[in-house]
């Protein structure tokens, strides 16, 4: 085991970065209010002060801020382990694992459009569970994520600021006495804070209530957005609910917001919807979850979205008891290994469309069956 | 058991008329190309000559040509044991049920919608296996049928013809040596005789190709229908291809084209687009075949309907070889058993649409169950 604060060993990317369920913090199925939140996570944005936010910035610049900024990750000590990666010099395969993961974000993944070639960027992810990761050259120049299984908003909070104390004190932050800390988007300038939970809220969308959810969370400045972030349908019923204000709102206000008073109400309305539908329409809830369970225990060919549909009802029998014999885990688990990459990863080689659909399906069959 | 030729014992009607598969011959599975033809059909439609049309005659008329009928009937002999049933004085659920076993046609099970109460009609059904029957008072005085189990037009042609020549000894048809037997509709004038085959099509209608056998058989006078005749939706992929004409053709020319040229024809058909299913789309077909054996296994709720879209797709991967553990004979007295009236009987009491939506459910995890 590498002492505390060590960096991982020479070549900096090992040919193979985790790709299975057991090191992914929001799949790890513990904490609070499981049943519906699956993960709380805070990212704040931070940019360094002598240089132009990233997307301006040289290929030259963007070198020299990556390397300021592992050498302040290192002083800082985020993690006794972390694992640096230059995402410019992984291959397309890593990167999307990485995605999947929700370590790093499309843009990241994608790079500066209007570059040709690599754009040095990077990030830093503590291992072996993957709870701190810092996106390096992404829309700013540092963006800190602290991912917490459950409800845990405040635990994340908490270890997010010692981080992004740690890291103030090895390089200079763009900050601006009136406005706080100065982000590449406006939408960001203040606390650079983002606060999210992803809540599994299958009955609200069954009983139509998600809509309504969406809604009051629109009234309140909140985003509501799919698994995959910002654009992304809500696949599998999963939703991130984040807060839209990082201006004029303290770090102690967001966080008392969400996860006091907004989080815990949302899982109110779907642990009513869930009640709703076992007391009153139990029969076809049932129905719902078993054909989904016989569905993804039958398939021969099965596309992602298709996969992550039935996963979601299979987790709600699992939550309501009519699916014993499963662990919500175990669907969690499916629902990182049924996307693309991790897919190709677990069955060890690159597979076109048609054969990915078929792996999935035999992933699935043999996972599920008793 | 009682003697040859005999009637049943008083009470005519017994309280219940079998409703399990076992006696159903279109289900028995058993003779030449069962793969494709369910079973082979030949109906003569035969009026007695000193009566009205049975569309047009009294009550009492009515229950003259019943009684003259089964008197007919009984001299004829036509099988060792006979069920005989006043459809008037019949329940609903076991008219139903007849319908159901395709003993009798909706006509019948309807009566004449402007008569106020029950018109005398009835029907003739040999036991322990329903192969012939005969029904009074439908369109025509009598409706005389006999099925066979797989493509058996022409044994079937030779009973119904023997059975009618005994009748026509003991009471007089209408018959015109210039149009030959005269009956109630102009379409039947002629033979009388309409021959049919029940098949089933499945890899056709996924195929397409179902619409050119379609228009095939339009451009041939034939007529396509689906499993409960005319205007019936083909549930199940089951078709019945049967004679339109039945004026300007003899009987064996009909039976010719028929047996020997159309459905063997339709028959290859199907089995050439089984056969590029299983090499061109093995897995699309696997796939789409076991996920309706899991769907038939999993659900708790299933309309009839639906249920038979998916037995019809477990047929074709028992008759296709990629489910070994079923037999199509198990799956065609489903088809059967999912029906309103034979699920009732099976469980033993009268459902509401969603408690037969529930039993239906239930027995199909139960039979198809290893």
């Amino acid at each position: 085991m590498p002492p505390p604060g060590s960096q991982p060993s020479t070549p900096p990317n090992p040919p193979h970065h985790p790709h299975d369920e057991s090191g992914v913090e929001w799949l790890r199925g513990e904490g609070a209010e499981t049943d519906v939140v699956l993960s709380s996570r805070v990212r704040l944005a931070r940019n360094l002060t002598s240089f132009p936010f990233a997307n301006r910035a040289s290929s030259e610049q963007r070198q020299e801020i990556l390397d300021i900024s592992r050498s302040a990750v290192r002083v800082a000590g985020i993690a006794d382990r972390t694992l640096w990666l230059n995402i410019h010099e992984t291959s397309p395969a890593d990167r999307a694992l990485l995605v999947e993961r929700h370590i790093i974000s499309k843009q990241l993944q994608r790079g500066r459009a209007a570059t040709v070639g690599e754009d040095p960027r990077g990030v830093c992810v503590s291992l072996p569970v993957e709870r701190v990761s810092i996106m390096v050259n992404e829309e700013d120049h540092l963006r800190l994520q602290v991912v917490r299984s459950g409800l845990a908003l405040d635990e994340a909070w908490r270890q997010a600021d010692g981080i992004d104390d740690a890291l103030e004190s090895a390089v200079d932050y763009a900050y601006s006495p009136r406005l706080g800390y100065l982000t590449a988007c406006a939408t960001n300038v203040g606390t650079g804070l983002r606060m999210s939970a992803m809540l599994h809220l299958p009955a609200l969308k069954i009983t139509g209530d998600i809509e309504k959810v969406k809604k009051a969370a629109g009234d309140m400045c909140l985003a509501v957005r799919g698994f995959y972030g910002e654009g992304s349908e809500a696949v599998g019923d999963l939703y991130q609910i984040s807060n839209q204000t990082t201006l004029g709102k303290t770090e102690a206000m967001i966080l008392a917001d969400l996860h006091e008073r907004i989080i815990p109400q949302v899982i109110e309305y779907e642990r009513l919807a869930r009640k709703t539908l076992l007391t009153k329409r139990s029969l076809a809830l049932h129905d719902q979850v078993y054909r989904s369970l016989g569905l993804l225990t039958s398939a021969r060919l099965i596309a992602a979205e298709e996969a992550m549909q039935h996963l979601s009802l299979v987790r709600l029998g699992i939550c309501t008891g009519l699916v014993k014999h499963l662990s919500s885990k175990t669907v969690a688990g499916l629902m990182l290994l049924v996307q693309p990459a991790h897919l190709q990863r677990t069955v060890g080689r690159e597979l076109d469309q048609d054969a990915r659909r078929e792996a999935r399906a035999t992933l699935l069959r043999e996972r599920l069956s008793r």
